[in-house]
């Protein structure tokens, strides 16, 4: 093996650091897909799309499995410090997050099978609009985390709460449908837990927010993010608040 | 500093490395006391007691942040290999699922007070049961990672499957409720995400399982799981599959 300070392996380690970052980035845009494809299925009510996102997510598995790997066998060989340390751990930590985005995407094909059983549902028109505009977040944080750009991932840490106050409305939509008409109960609850999984993806990429800024700077975002409703069906005390 | 060769170092490592394991056990037992509570809450609608849980969330995550420091910290300043290694990225990673335990705990505790605004309904009883076994199932992991046993967390993480199939079933019981009068929807819905933020307890269980036998074994625990129904309101295909 080089010797620790050589230039070779200065070098060598910054080539390896980058492949590790390239990776999170294919794993985040593979994820993007999956997200867009999810809703794509459940709009279109198309079934067959829907059961190929669910077999695709063993491939954001797969790419966490490598990012965990990578990451491990950089700290222990390299034996990494300062910001270089925090890129390796943060680049676990966000990969944590990507593969928890590609289940709440696969998820959200699988109930998008379940609801296509059924007559259609208005409040399937406002579901996609939530489902675009977490799309945007998660895109948003992915360039920022290219960029290692702090001012652009704070923007998207106080951005997940336009998605939780239209998570909000939707509850109180899906419940006003299911009152209205017992036969919507069972499509309305699988919307929810769509509306609800979208939420937990805003969540995820607020999370990814925090892990560029204590990336960057070196300490954590311990700013207030602006609250708004009950904290039930809609935003969070904290953003990373994965359980509300 | 020490010499990296030097036995005091090394004594000194296990220290700091037990106090790590220490630290990450008592924000398991903080988790667990927030999940008994915020079952307790539940059952005897005790709306002061759910609203000390909800406040007691603060503490799980400042733990949790601990746990990142000093396992940031131990990287940098000991540059482990191995096992060594395994230990504090495994620590890291138990401390994130705890940290999410503690949410979803929180959240029961959040929507345990709606709930209690509303009239009893009959379900409220098959809740609690989910949530005992959920709870023991936290505890036998708990118990797995301070023996590094890894005979127990894989029985954990197969155990899982019985916290999903009451998931499975409660949420049909809560659907004809539903069906039944329309004054049951909405605490009905609420019951059906605490009954699903118990399920999700049971999945970062699972993943503290793999976690342990990863931190002991040095290889991922791939062996799948016996898979139960239709992976929507039951088993997941993984059970680290949070989204489902």
């Amino acid at each position: 093996m080089d010797s620790a300070s050589g230039d070779h392996t200065v070098r060598s380690f910054d080539v390896e650091l980058q492949r590790l970052t390239d990776t999170v980035v294919r794993a985040g845009g593979l994820v993007e897909a999956q997200l867009g494809d999810a809703m794509q299925a459940l709009i279109r009510r198309d079934s067959v799309q829907a059961a190929e996102v669910v077999a695709g997510d063993a491939r954001v598995d797969a790419l966490e499995q490598d990012i965990h790997d990578h990451a491990v066998r950089l700290l222990a060989l390299r034996q990494p410090v300062g910001e270089d340390l925090r890129a390796i751990v943060g680049a676990l930590k966000i990969a944590g997050d990507l593969e928890r985005i590609g289940d709440y995407a696969a998820n959200v094909a699988k109930r998008a099978i379940v609801v296509n059983q059924a007559p259609p549902v208005r409040a399937v028109t406002a579901v996609p609009r939530m489902a675009r505009l977490a799309q945007e977040i998660v895109n948003e944080v992915l360039d920022a985390y290219v960029e290692r750009d702090v001012e652009r991932a704070i923007a998207v840490w106080r951005r997940d709460e336009e998605v939780d106050e239209l998570h909000t409305s939707l509850f109180r939509e899906l419940v006003t449908y299911m009152m209205e008409d017992p036969r919507n109960i069972t499509p309305c609850t699988h919307l929810m837990f769509i509306a609800k999984n979208i939420e937990r993806i805003g969540d995820h990429a607020t999370n990814i927010a925090e892990i560029i800024y204590y990336l960057v700077l070196g300490r954590p975002l311990k700013d207030s993010r602006p609250k708004g409703g009950a904290d039930l069906h809609g935003s969070t005390p904290r953003p990373d608040a994965d359980g509300s």
